[in-house]
């Protein structure tokens, strides 16, 4: 966790301070829980909340830590001082650490994918606005980095709102997919709890009971929960570069936003560099190096080992901070993007005419002209636009034997860009469930 | 694709003929759909569907597109052979090699969904029998591999079964994803083809129309389904690395089917080796290493490079082929797992009730002992156990300290291992839906 | 191993006969050993070379293997039918498969590392011709994509091969590495086999005896090599990245060889895609994808297990394989790369002086201008570049508040190109040993 | 950086503090040189060197860093506040950011791998001490986690002990690749600065030149150290994994240590768990993970991106960190590992001689038996030992078929220890250069 690529926000779950209070409301519930079954007193058991509005003091929770070598213990004894040791016999009672520290982490997780969830739904409406912007916005269409044939620029949102869509639909399958927690002892037997525990602190937790845990929750879980942050990622990383792309001196389609008073921008002002979406290629690379521990975590021994905690330790907030903070980041982005669609307008027409060679070409076939004869008859027009600068239509519309064939509306017409964009609309209700 | 470990179901989706068959059929159904539109005529469709019990000629193909050096070119020039050239004129049109090509690399992934979901029923068929045989049988539970509580069996098998069945639900939603195709064209735009004609393909070929697509369907889809491929990969490793653990040596709980008359078997009974087991753990590796070059195939430069090509010809067979022969032997090796519940009671007993030393603990500080004497009580009489050789419950019941708190039948009590299965029903009406 | 992806010289390493072609040489040299040693008679031992030249029959022997179950008994039983039973039956004495196995892996690294090393003489020669052919080839430097300083595209080609030359002495390392092999039986004690017998057949075949072993040789030394082959793959990435970037429309300062006959160039000359290189870009990820399993390969239990076998089986070719085509195909890209120095040039230009506005700024103020007013001065002529169309150095030169701290030599100079390359034969030196 | 797995003299090399150490050191070190060069006054170079013995203010940098937005131009801010303005004018002359910022990371990168370096001599010493101690402690060798032939105790540390100086001389390498600085300019053509102060500045710093930047120092380098470090982790990882093995209740071959004192022990003394290499599992894992993005990190655009920048400033400090944790984490498990020979020998004795089955096999082969017969001889007697828990070797000794063949004393050899322990002292003097 990089302080630079962090939003308090989403750090705050990952805060000692967090990690006590979850662990203090499931066993807070637990025992009513235990209470209800008559396993506890519920005078105890209400005594407990007794601490509801307690912040609880880390430093002096890590304190007694570095005597009794155990966080839960630590935790139950500073409880203790709040609520009064009496009461504070009862909590716990039947549970193992891993009861708490599991939901725990899952109760985490689930967080920071609600937070994760709206930060999509930022990133999306901002593709969504740009995307109507510019629905009609000409530019010209590349595969391989070359000149293909006109798109605008409100497809290339729009298509980027489609993927993160999807993005958002799998992170709402993870989320559901992680929101389970367990308390069934310390092979998941419920030999010193009733599962009716479980099933009353899951549901105050707002978690589904986990059908069936050893000591831990099973990792496929968060597996396929952080290989949903990597997919995510991977999409930023494509939007990410596409900026660049466009950003790029030669290209120039459009800039990340710079505040007039920049320094440096006036004197240099072609020296505008894409260093966000840069950082946000870097960025995702980060969230999806989590991907590949978190499935070899899957495998535990028996009934558990905890080679999967130090990577929780680590993967748990790094990927959830980082992702926030590209989401973020990348919805400041689109949000602010400079678009130039005069540029856009000038690089399509870098070689005059030229990416309608193709309908030229089909409109002699289908004109009756043989294949052979039509690519001649484009041939030798382009290859005056390629080597000595001419202009594609004009050359046509003043070559004979292409006149022969179409006439000059016929030829007028592949030129116009309504072609190209006819079913920009289509496209869109597709989308975005309406063109509007 | 290693023959060895392939499967000729899954390796005929990739076969070069399977590949024709599926172009075949987007260029046909997309004939139908163009002449309904009225942009060819119907008798040209029509023809098209005389190659229909066509088996093409691969090596012809080859041969063609050596000289054309280019690929659909050359299934197109192979095709003309059959249905004659006038009709074979009207095939293709409007559309982009990618057409055919994504939308095939999608039927194929489709396909080879479809197949590994069948392999995951047979896994989950045979856990659920295995889970059923073994519901009571009881073994030692353990963390850290290290003796912990009782546990059974069959909780194991349930538990995998469990973690598989979400696995297939995952499944199941990557394949709904991938299940989409694109007739767009060059850059997306349905510029010279209407949309007619892709939804009438996909219809056809049990695909959804990709909502918006480039040149091709985004690599999110793609992404997304290798990575589901690489949890289930890790359940399988999780799975085999139970079972290799069981049949060590020292615990030989279990043992991979082996036939009487397989040579070394008598002469060295011993020396039977978790070679299938071991074999998947490998496997699950291959599987896994999909994941990430699936992430970076996402980013592709404005609407299409061709550097996700490469990785998907070689990932798309290798990674389905893979699981599905590891999901095969998977469920070979638990529908005929040799099980040996005798020794995993000799198991539990190696420390002659030792493991049930936290419930004495338990038992007396509920009796009123304070946690300092109970401890001193368990542990004299603990370290008779681990030091001489003694049973745990034999010497308890010899202890008179201990008897003044518990009485012999209290003792005997938490030396019952019905204890630890008391919730054995609940759980496997959890995850089965009954515990019958 | 994707056919259209391999060299035959590269695949004929992993072909069955080739392997048995090296399980010969062992048990062929050991027996040499052992009748040094005495252990076998001496004319037994050279009874084995009479199947010297001998081409062994792939079919027969997976014929007996599907006997056997056993491959290198499938070997030695097919062995005796050429050399006669009464000879065979002193062959692989005192050996275990593993030793037969794994030093044939190794050899086959080895072999394999050796035609890499060639692949990347060639990519060396290829860079270094270019260099010094573009030695003063101006064009512009860019960070982020946009412009900053006037560079050299010999500069670009010196350093591809810096780094293709660190890649080269990695690899040499990675080879030296891997080339070890072990005689020494079923846990690596020599129990049956005396250590000159492995010392023997390892020099035989140019390789170290492995100083410990168990059954295996350790398979830090396979991680070591795959992770080398990793970085090379990148490389090979980062010089495909930037030919691509080269070839898009817009920057248009390279583009991959194309033959005149080429069809579709001429009618469409704007699109001549970079093809190759984007290959290159996925190739870089099939390399790299086998690192991480090479790495999780690493752990094994105890004296050995074979989760590590289906991995090598799969990575050993395939990753070899493809990285000799990559290293190929980019050696013929560089070689024939069509190179654009008056786009280069037009590019730098673009801003018409504007890149230079850095040195004009520094100028004055070592001039004695403050900083502010220095700043002041630049904007607002690069301003009117910017916004108006106007020249950089043009507008310099009218501005009387420039030319009160500059003379009008002093701003030719500033656009001087030379000022740019004036340490390019350092630099060559310091690569290439020479800057000739 | 997870502070539970941390060493303060490893996150010291990554603190802002050293930070701003180094980028003083290196431009003071250039303003000599660029005195020595006659770029600026002697005498400010000199003046530089007052804030030698400074502690710089991190907060003040960052004050005014939250004003200027750019790291460097705040710590020359700073640095004037110490040594005034009039010489501070002088510093960063000619220089870009990158120069300071690339070289520094190299710094830390250099002295990160001394420490590493340092750890990894720890591990050898304390792998060395106990494969001495423990060279002719006999256990069993086993394959897929079965018994099958003796070995000792002491070959397991020598060859993990082979294993960690292979990786210790991979790491010396990584070092000497990463330890360059360039000081080259905005795109590496020392346009602005000539090349003697790289050479200078890198002279003092202990690093080489690097031979040929771009803005900044090749990402190859860092991929390789990452790299490295990722073998070694995996190396980490397979020690580890044969502690937990044999740690494992079963087997209890040996243990971590446990202080007498700590709690539960006694009254559990079956329940000690080897969390230590459990976590060292994961922790290499984490190590591991960030190979992938370093060598995505290869290819930047041009003369540079920032893409990179993101994941050094996490993977950088955190891989390095956790590395020389587990290092340390690891070596004090090896020094203090508890071994228990006497359960080694119990183990290996479970079916009372079985694991010599293939000797007397062998033996009686070489007897004069057919294979046929001597496998049945085998078989009878090994059957008694696996059914009815017979011994085998009295078996062997009792059986007339037997004693035909091999005398009592020639059975009686096959069971010696010494016949497998024989090349002991010849495999240390190989991997220690003595058997001492």
């Amino acid at each position: 966790m990089i302080p630079r690529y962090s939003r308090p926000e989403m750090t705050a779950i990952w805060e000692p301070a967090t990690k006590f209070r979850i662990w203090y409301e499931i066993e807070a519930h637990a025992c009513d829980a235990q209470a209800e079954l008559g396993v506890i007193p519920k005078e105890n058991a209400e005594a407990v909340w007794k601490a509801k509005d307690v912040e609880f003091d880390v430093a002096r929770i890590d304190e007694i830590e570095a005597v009794t070598k155990h966080d839960v213990i630590a935790f139950l004894t500073h409880l203790a001082e709040h609520i009064g040791s009496e009461d504070a016999r009862f909590v716990h009672q039947g549970m193992t650490s891993s009861d708490v520290l599991d939901t725990t982490l899952n109760v985490q997780l689930v967080r920071a994918a609600d937070i994760l969830i709206a930060d999509m739904d930022r990133v999306l409406a901002a593709l969504k606005d740009r995307a109507h912007e510019h629905k009609d916005t000409v530019r010209i269409g590349r595969s391989h980095g070359i000149h293909a044939e006109p798109t605008t620029m409100g497809l290339t949102f729009a298509r980027f709102y489609a993927e993160m869509d999807r993005g958002r639909a799998r992170l709402v399958n993870a989320r559901e997919e992680i929101a389970t927690g367990a308390i069934s002892g310390a092979v998941g037997t419920f030999a010193n709890i009733d599962p009716f525990v479980e099933e009353h602190v899951c549901a105050q937790l707002g978690l589904k009971p986990e059908p069936i845990s050893t000591q831990v929750i099973p990792r496929d879980r968060h597996a396929m929960f952080f290989a949903t942050l990597g997919v995510i990622a991977s999409s930023i990383e494509n939007i990410a570069t596409e900026i660049r792309h466009m950003q790029r001196t030669e290209v120039l389609e459009a800039e990340e936003f710079f505040s007039k008073g920049q320094k440096g921008s006036s004197a240099m002002p072609h020296k505008r560099n894409p260093v966000l979406t840069e950082n946000l290629t870097g960025l995702a690379r980060l969230v999806r190096m989590s991907v590949v521990p978190a499935m070899e975590n899957v495998t535990l021994w028996h009934e558990r080992d905890i080679s999967h905690s130090s990577v929780e330790r680590a993967i748990g907030p790094d990927t959830t901070v980082t992702l926030d903070f590209a989401l973020n980041r990348l919805a400041g982005v689109i949000e602010k993007l400079v678009i130039y669609p005069d540029n856009m307008l000038a690089n399509m027409n870098k070689f005059r005419g030229l990416v309608m060679s193709q309908r030229v070409l089909l409109a002699l076939t289908q004109a009756g002209v043989s294949r052979e004869d039509a690519y001649r008859l484009v041939q030798r027009n382009a290859m005056k636009v390629w080597e000595e600068g001419k202009d594609f239509k004009t050359e046509l519309l003043g070559d004979d034997d292409v006149l022969a064939a179409l006439s000059a509306e016929e030829i007028e017409e592949k030129f116009d860009l309504g072609y190209h964009t006819k079913h920009v609309d289509t496209i869109f209700a597709r989308v975005f469930g309406t063109s509007a």
